[in-house]
């Protein structure tokens, strides 16, 4: 694996034709946003290109697709977008995992599994290094290619809410408005939009809640017979597990949610100093370090015994 | 009155010392960010400042006072901040509404009462007026001043969610993160930070939740038996008229809060195409195109009956 930079990236895509972008599994508006912006971008330098994502793409991204004609052809170079390890690939990990001549990304945790790294871990998105190698192969300004790149960007920062939002990727944001991005558009169907299941989903999680150690801690449960009894489904789910930790006074923000009998996955947010990929860690699980989960067999009652006790002794002393 | 450019607004502002600054009624981040970053700004410059805010201070705002001391003196120069109207005063009016000498804002419907104006109606935030006039008299950057300006963006923008954000609010933000706004914390503590009793009030308020027309008109109704039952407060209830509109699907967002036994306050939101406004024109009250407001009087029955009637005619025919 050799690291390129945006310029070596922008001179291996302006160097070829015929280029297959790779999405990851589950896809987010960031590895959608990066390949379709990708894709949109060479398409205007008359290259041939086409996007292969291993999943559905879910309603609200799928305004990505305007204008994209699937083509088949023998690829003669394969970029992977917001991958970090093939793993992700999913599906397609099979046929590409060992291919991918050219990666662009921004999590640290990348493991180089490309022949070529072009790696921002600076970046608040992968969005944000993609603008950076079309501007770099002077692509000209378009308002779909920005629409794609400022969904990245705002999927992966919780619409710049997170601390992972720079003054780059404000600047980014800046240039992909001039550029046309309807961001009000952007902001209110991504991220002012809910549909009726979740509303039932985040109303069931919130109406389950409870505290513990001076209010430090929340729990929330949603069990299969909740999202049977209010037909939810599992994608109507995504994103809840931040709820209870939004809560004031809440440092350790636990959700159970039950897979199957006896089987529960769980997520941990944490606030400010409780180091969620440590606790997770003695549990057989992982992550980041505000952000993590693991999985835990047993009663209820059992799995929530076990995170007690181990979330008093990561919590300061009062 | 006489408009003033960007420039001359900051060269009166380094003319004069002893300058007191006015904030609206129940503030905002947007006037007290833009007015404590001011009043920084002019100490940095060793100027004597003061700033008068007429309603309390909520708590999440509170951090743009570290290192104010409150000092009584003389004004020579009397400046409202994200102020439209003097009416907006609130128990400042009297003393302060005809002597105004300067006024910076950025609403469009801004009445002219003061002296001077220095108005941007493109702007998302006066806090983004404010950040430019803070430039052109050369404030060193600080990260105190930059964290009072960005709380004002984003509270005004919804955190850059909302249409009004321009490629320019994003380079200020960009320059604001430069000069060391916390952007991350207060991303956090302003805007995923919920209250318990802000949840109760939620879920009492998604609960109550009815769907017309195709499911194109949602309903929410929070009443006073609601308030007192989960201890909820009247602040608790701040943006809460924005969730009906919320839901996939919804074009008209109804919400009707009892305000005492026969009378309620109703806020109407729009997603794309109802004229908010002249919707509740009709029913006496007004507002903006896509967010509006009303009194009505009678039983809860008549209420909603004259509200869906009226709805009935805004919506396009299926």
């Amino acid at each position: 694996m050799e690291r390129v930079t945006v310029k070596q990236a922008a001179d291996m895509l302006l160097g070829h034709d015929d280029i297959l972008i790779l999405c990851h599994h589950s896809p987010d508006g960031d590895t959608l946003g990066s390949g379709y912006g990708l894709y949109f971008g060479l398409k205007s330098l008359g290259k041939r290109a086409r996007v292969l994502c291993p999943d559905e793409i879910s309603g609200k991204f799928r305004f990505m697709l305007r204008g994209y004609r699937d083509e088949k052809f023998e690829p003669r170079l394969i970029v992977a977008v917001d991958i970090a390890d093939k793993k992700l690939m999913g599906r397609l990990e099979g046929a590409y995992g060992d291919k991918v001549d050219l990666c662009i990304d921004h999590h640290v945790s990348n493991t180089g599994y490309a022949a070529a790294l072009c790696l921002d871990d600076t970046a608040a998105a992968a969005a944000q290094v993609i603008f950076a190698v079309l501007e770099q192969m002077g692509v000209a300004p378009s308002s779909h290619i920005a629409n794609c790149l400022y969904c990245g960007l705002a999927t992966d920062t919780g619409c710049f809410r997170y601390a992972n939002t720079t003054a780059q990727t404000f600047y980014t944001a800046a240039k992909l408005v001039e550029w046309g991005a309807d961001n009000g558009t952007i902001g209110r169907e991504v991220f002012d939009t809910r549909s009726r299941a979740r509303i039932m989903a985040e109303n069931r999680l919130m109406q389950s809640l409870e505290f513990y150690y001076d209010d430090r801690c929340a729990l929330a449960v949603i069990t299969l017979q909740d999202m049977a009894d209010s037909r939810i489904e599992q994608s109507d789910l995504d994103g809840l597990t931040a709820l209870p930790r939004q809560i004031e006074g809440v440092e350790v923000g636990i959700t159970i949610k039950e897979k199957e009998a006896g089987v529960y996955k769980v997520s941990v947010r944490t606030s400010t100093y409780v180091d969620a990929c440590a606790l997770c860690r003695q549990l057989g699980g992982g992550g980041h370090i505000r952000a993590s989960g693991c999985q835990l067999t047993g009663t209820l009652k059992q799995v929530k015994e076990q995170l007690l006790t181990l979330v008093k002794d990561f919590l300061k002393p009062l």
